[in-house]
This record gives structure tokens, sequence and C-alpha cells, in this order.
């Protein structure tokens, strides 16, 4: 089943200790996109401006994401600048130009409007909710946001997360979402507010799954070049959604299987600008990066009856 | 069989933003010889001052520690100060009175000579190889130490690891040892200087560990509630040699086992100051967080062959 995602389009400066580009392809709903499209279609709704080159298009079309929902407007494409020191977790935004992703209003086209699975990157709750009012009955929807949402928006960001499935946020935004610095009580708040599954991403560390009968702990791939985080999250809830529009297969099992997969996917983002390594990945490397977390993770439980010592 | 630990006994005084408390028990043979008596015998080896109140020796001999090894030379017990802020995986140390423990040479009794499992606890990595001469052929060795040892007597430290079976150390002294920030790369140096098992702990990130033919990845227990991290490393150590001598097995899958028990030891030290939730734990608490760590740890495989998509 086909995935639509509403986002951006982006170009990144960035700086990290290894290295340094200007202008390369970004934005969420690229990264998420094409993660997503190894697993499933992926339509999407994001607006460039007329600096766009057509290499990049093609490149999107190469990998079977559909691009009516791809608006031109006048003016520049959405253009950030960043710098990451060797704490790789965190970014230091040097320069956000907006330009035509300032006024964007997605519209979804109607061949969209029977998606069974959608994703909501980074943008305006308003917006997002716009969103899914023009989805005529979605079977997943997820949502991501950020800080300055949350501080900016917080009533119409907790309109969102009541009316999606899943909210994945980074570890930082979930505790500023909900004013609490334990993580297992920010988690325990956001599904007081109506969060029905909340997956939290916290970068070489992994990602923690909560919901009101589990939580689910996931290692990150243990990697010896991280060069660039950037996209990291983006391609992370890429390979998760589109796990589960491939499969359809949303028991905590298979939910469980999706983070495992996204964590793959996003394991393989970071070790190169852009969507280098994405360009060049191939299906087998994916199988093998989930078959080393399933090795790495593994223990035996104890006997169900009597001591195990 | 029995555990030998070699190590300190302390007076911690200890702010955290939850709390403050002066002169409460502490040392990394405490904290390890409480944790390791759930599973086996304790030998202790460390030195005490005059001032050190018979209330805390009754409370180790009630957990089975035996205490022939723990000298009391004239003078004040090991004293130290210490502040966490709200992240926790940090301690600020304010004052430090080794008093007695500056002297201290460990002295190993007959008794203990024939035991099959040593922890060599945090302390000056000559005196390490001295207790290791002393001890006639252990099964399993375990060494642990700090940043003051790894940039003040790097040589003498490189001849521990290459003597010992397992280091166990946090992120920071991997990263310190190894003069390498990527902890995989970290890890990969270690091994090869002579490391023959690397256990590195992350605070609430959980524990990795390395041997030349894997990784294995394990989980902190989420807690909601965070009170005090001293002594957490210590406990781990404790448990998870305790749970090695337990049951001889030091197979991979045991070694894993072992450090499933370690990281339960540790998250119900945490809980409290001092030994204050060791004092009340009960086994079936222990069995009960394995349990939860490998429901929130599974996720299934995928199929050995053909498209799992």
């Amino acid at each position: 089943m086909s995935i639509l995602v509403v986002g951006s389009v982006a170009f990144d400066s960035i700086e990290t200790p290894f290295g340094k580009v200007d202008n390369v392809l970004g934005g969420s709903a690229v990264y998420f996109s094409t993660s997503a499209s190894f697993f499933t279609d992926v339509n999407l709704v994001a607006v460039i401006g007329e600096d766009f080159p057509q290499e990049h298009i093609d490149f999107l079309s190469s990998r079977n994401i559909d691009l009516r929902g791809l608006a031109r407007d006048s003016g520049k494409t959405f253009h950030w600048q960043g710098r990451y020191g060797y704490d790789l977790n965190e970014a230091q935004t040097l320069a956000t130009h907006l330009n035509v992703f300032e006024t964007f209003k997605p519209r979804i086209p109607e061949s969209y409007a029977d998606s069974d699975y959608l994703f909501l990157a980074n943008i305006d709750p308003d917006l997002q909710m716009e969103v899914l009012s023009q989805v005529d009955s979605p079977k997943i929807v997820a949502s991501d946001t950020m800080n300055y949402w949350i501080s900016s928006k917080p009533e119409s960001l907790r309109n969102v997360v009541k009316n999606v499935d899943i909210l994945i946020v980074n570890d930082a935004e979930a505790r500023q979402f909900s004013q609490e610095p334990n993580l297992v009580k920010a988690a325990r708040k956001l599904l007081d507010i109506g969060v029905k599954t909340l997956i939290v991403k916290r970068g070489e560390y992994g990602v923690l799954m909560f919901t009101r009968s589990s939580i689910f702990s996931a290692p990150a791939y243990p990697l010896e070049e991280v060069f660039d985080p950037t996209g990291a999250g983006d391609t992370f809830a890429g390979g998760f959604m589109g796990y589960l529009a491939n499969t359809g297969d949303t028991s905590d099992e298979g939910v469980r299987r999706a983070i495992i997969f996204g964590s793959v996917m996003a394991s393989f983002t970071v070790e190169d600008f852009s969507l280098n390594r994405l360009k060049k990945l191939n299906y087998n490397e994916i199988v093998e990066r989930y078959r080393s977390l399933k090795a790495m993770t593994h223990f035996e439980g104890l006997p169900e009856m009597g001591s195990p010592l």
C-alpha cells in the first residue's frame, strides 16, 4: 500500500568535523520518501522553488516516488544551514531561509486522498490538521514536530497528536512537550494527553517506543563512521512507515520490526552527506544490518518456573 | 563459586536534584559485594578507618560477605563528596579525602587465594597487578578503572587490561583510554591492545559488550525515578560477576545473561541513596525486571531465506 508524506524539500549547507557541503539535496519529505521507497510506493507533497534542479527531480522519480504533489512556486527553495561538533547528537542551526516553504499550503492531489499510510513531517501543526482533513480514512497516521512548534503552538500540536496514531519525536522534544525531564515520566504524560503510540528517537542510543501496555527498546546500529546525522530522523520514519505499509502488519510485533527497519535505514543515511549513501544502497545491505541488530540484542529469557540460579 | 573483590569502602556525601545525604555507606567494594551477594558468596578486600561503625559491618555480614580481608587502619575512612545536576550521567566531584585508602596495600587472606572469580575495582593499576599475582589461577578476572589512572598510569593500565579477561569501563573512559571519540573504533583499539572482552557502561543508555567476534547491546531498565546514580557501575559489575560465578557459564550466552542481571541490579541501586534500595531488595524483584527487559527488547528475526517483504 502506498504512503503519503507531507513535508519539506530543501537545500542543506552542512559542516561536520569530517567535511563541509553546500546546497545539497535535503528536507524531511526527501529523506522520508527515499527511505520509504525501498519498501513501498510513495506519494510526496511538498513545495520547491524555481531554482530546484531537474537532477534532483530525476533522482526522486527514479525511486518511484510520485511527484504529482510536488508544487513549484516562484521564489527560492527552502535552505537550511547547520553545523555539528563532535557531539553529533546536536545540530547548531546557522541560518534558516524558509523561502517558498514560508507560505506552503499543502494541497493533496485527489489521487492521493485514499492513501492508507500518512506521514506528517515537521510542519506547522495547523497545516498538519489541514492535511489530515484532506485524507479520507487512513489506516495509520504518524507525525513529527520540533521545538519551535512545541513552544509557539502547543494547543494546535496537542490537537494533532490526539488525532494521529503515532507521534515520532526525539528525546529533547518529548521532554519539552511534556515539561518533564525524566523520559519515562515524559512518555506517560504524552500518553495521558492522547498520544496512542510514542516513538522517541535518541540518536546513537537508539529508539524507545511507549504505548499504554508496553515499552520497546531498540538500539541504534553501532557505526564506526558517523559522517553527518542530518536526515536521520526522517529516514528512520521512512523505513518505519515503509515497512508498515508494505506488510500491513500493525500488531505490536509488526511495529517493532518496523522500528528496526527504520533504525537500519537511518544508520545508512548518517554514513555520508545528503542522500549519498541511500543512493548507493541495496536491499541486501538492509537485510544484513537487520540481522546484525537481531544478533546484537539477543539474550536468553529465564525459565518460566523455578529458580534460574 | 565465590568471588573476590578488591576495592574501596567509603563514606559518601552526595547532592542530587532530589535530595542530599552526608557520610552514607558507599565505595566500589561495598556496592559490588552487596550486589553480587544476591547470587553468590563474596570475599571482600578493602580498608576502613577507626571511624567505620559496627552497623555497616553488621550489614555486610548479614549479606554473607566474608570480611576477613577488611583491614582497619588508624585514621579515617575514605570520604567522597559529589554532586549531580539534572544530567545524572555526570558526577561533579567536590572533594576526595583518601584518608586510609591513600596507603591501601591489598593483602589477600590465604583462604581467598583460590578464588575463581576476581573483580579488581577502580584502584591504582599497579595494585591491581599485585592483587592478580596473589590469586592462584582465577577462572575469570574483570577490572575497572577511572580517568585519573588512564592519564597518570597508562602503561600500568595497559599491562592490567592485557592480563584480565574483562575490562568494564564507562563510555568516557573507553574514549579516553583509546583516544578515539567514536565508540566502535574505541572498542576496536582496546581489543587491539589486548582487551579480550570490553564492557562499556553508558548509564541510562545501557551497556555495550565488544569481543573480537561479536557486539552485544543491552538497554538500561527505563526508570521513572532516578534518585542517585552513585554506585551504579559497581552494582552492575557485582550482578554481572555474581551471576557468572553462580552459574559458571562463561559462554557468550552466559555472559549476555550476566550483563542483563548486572543492568537489573544497577537499576535498583539508582532508585535511592547509598545501599538503601539494595537493602530492601528481594530476588523476585530481580527476576521480574530481567523478564521485563527481555520483553522490552524482543523483536522477531527475518526468515533465513527469501525476501521478508
